[in-house]
Order: structure tokens, then sequence, then C-alpha cells
């Protein structure tokens, strides 16, 4: 997330140029490659270590399921149509039609004792809403985007956090926050 | 500011419930002394040694030009209309009606080796956009808001920022950054 909210170009594409300068804290100077070293190579080893994805449809299409499964692990989609025709060829991907509740509930059972990663601004919010998300980590980098789409809309109450964890880096602040009920 | 980057309630009153949240970690229990020790004290030291303010007619208005002086230094109110009557009684106070970048300069004048306060949301994304701003501080609380007044609208391009301090507090993450140019 930029200091001024955004986490993506205003028609969020996802290899836009503001999406890209957002994860360079992540890559290597080819822009392409992860990180292995240093703080970025430890928070890409906690992402890669979750055991199950809850992912936004547009997200998950894009991506085609990253090919199948995220690093292995597998993947529930919350929406509310049937999904696309190359689902049928990804047994570890699975579209839950009765709410974020029920896509959350799945993952974490499909996780064990792993945490599960949901991807996703809107998704995100949506468990925020219903009450079923744990934490937030945010990568705050520090530009001002001046436009894009915000990772945080209007939300209908207050939610209060607690701080768990700041890592400081001169290419992002990390900031992982429990959600407090 | 919330970590969903809302500054104000709504409504942008100064004694607002959410308002009066963002500010718990500068104050007292009795939330309205301002703490005198520790990070936040230090923080509180650091804002009453500014040379000179510049605030918004607003904010400046609401509170009647703090009585006529910011901790006995001088304000500049950059503004489009006249002073109203009460500035003539305050000759700390001067209302500035030839754009952001005169107020900025003639308060660094005033304020000499110390640095000058911009006060206010609105007045600081114009002094951003007009280049005169060297450095922004965000004092982030664990707190999604939901609505609000925002710090950050939307911008006519992108500024790149470098992280200059992170204090890490359980009330808060203090960011100063400073406005790559």
């Amino acid at each position: 997330m930029s200091v001024d909210g955004f986490i993506a170009d205003p028609d969020d594409s996802l290899g836009g140029a503001d999406g890209n300068r957002l994860h360079h804290w992540g890559q290597e100077a080819d822009g392409e490659t992860f990180r292995t070293d240093g703080v970025a190579g430890q928070l890409m080893a906690e992402y890669n270590a979750t055991g199950a994805v809850v992912a936004g449809r547009r997200t998950a299409e894009i991506t085609d399921h990253w090919g199948g499964s995220h690093h292995g692990m597998p993947i529930f989609v919350p929406t509310h149509r049937p999904p696309g025709p190359t689902v049928a060829d990804q047994p570890l991907v699975t579209y839950v039609q009765d709410g974020i509740e029920s896509a959350i509930a799945q993952a974490k059972a499909a996780a064990g004792d792993r945490d599960v990663l949901v991807h996703g601004a809107y998704t995100g919010q949506r468990a925020l809403e219903a009450g079923v998300l744990d934490e937030i980590q945010i990568h705050q980098i520090p530009i001002l985007l001046g436009r894009g789409r915000r990772l945080f809309d209007v939300l209908p109450r207050e939610i209060e956090l607690e701080i768990v964890r700041v890592i400081d880096t001169p290419e992002a602040t990390h900031l992982r926050y429990r959600v407090k009920r």
C-alpha cells in the first residue's frame, strides 16, 4: 500500500506502473525474481508457508488460479456465480457460493495448523466486515501514488486493531495488525 | 491517521469521537492533558519546538488562531479571502493571500533555524502539490475508522518519499518521511 492508501493503478491492472512500484521491495533488480534474502526473503517465506488461500474471483481468474494451486496449497474463491470452465481441471481450486464466512472456514480447515492467506482488497474487506479476518499485514511503501484503487474503502463500523509487528526497512514499513473482537 | 487513512469524523468536527480516538496516544488518561513522558512526550516537544505554523483557514478560525500564537510562534494562514476581524488584535497572525508558496516562504523566514509546522490535511496537500513541503509526519493509529475525512485525497502526480524515522509503540506507529524532489 502507498502512504496514501492505494494498492493498484486506477484501472486495477496487475501489471500497471503503480502496481509494480509497490512490489519493488520484494523483487530482485530484474523486477521479476522474488528476493530470498533479508527482510523481504523472510516475508516471502512466511507468505509461501500459508496453508490455504482465499482469493477474490477477479484475481483468481486473472492468474488462472496461479496455475491450479498457490504454491501447492488449495485456493478458495468466494463468489455469487458458478465457476468458469478451467476449474474442472484444477482439483485444488474450490468456488464457494455460500458466503465469505464459509470460504474462510473451508480454507482454515484445509490449512490445518497453518495460516490462511486472504488475497485481494475486496475479499479482505468482506472478511473484515463478516468478522472472520484475524490479522492484517500491510507493506507500506514510501510513495504517494495520488490516485488508484484503495486498500480500504468505506467500512460499516470502526474496527480496533492491535499492532503485532513493525519491521522498518528503507524500502517499506511492514505492519502487522491483529483484529480485535 | 487511522490505518485506513482517515484523520477526522465525516463532518470534520475537531472534537468528534473519531478525532478524539486518534489523539489518545498523546494524551493522559483524563483525555485533556498532553503527555510529557516517553515517545509521546518527545514528539510533543518536537511539535512545540517548531518556529512557525502554516495553518488552514478553517482550523485557524475554529481555534481563534490558538489565542493569537502557536505556543508563542507566528501563524501564517494561506487564504483567498481577507481575514476576519479578530486578526487585527493578533500581531503574530498573518493572512497570506498570494499563495501557499508565499505562506511557506514567510513562515520559513520567520522560523529561522527551526522547522515550520504545516497544520491541516488540505493545507499540507496544497504545499505538497506546490513542491514546498519538505517532510511528512504521520501518527498511524491501529484502528480502522471506516469513514471520515482522509489525510490524502487525490493528488495530481506521484511523489516519492524517503523513510526518515519509524517509532514503534503499542499506541501508534510514528512515521516520518522526507519528500523527494
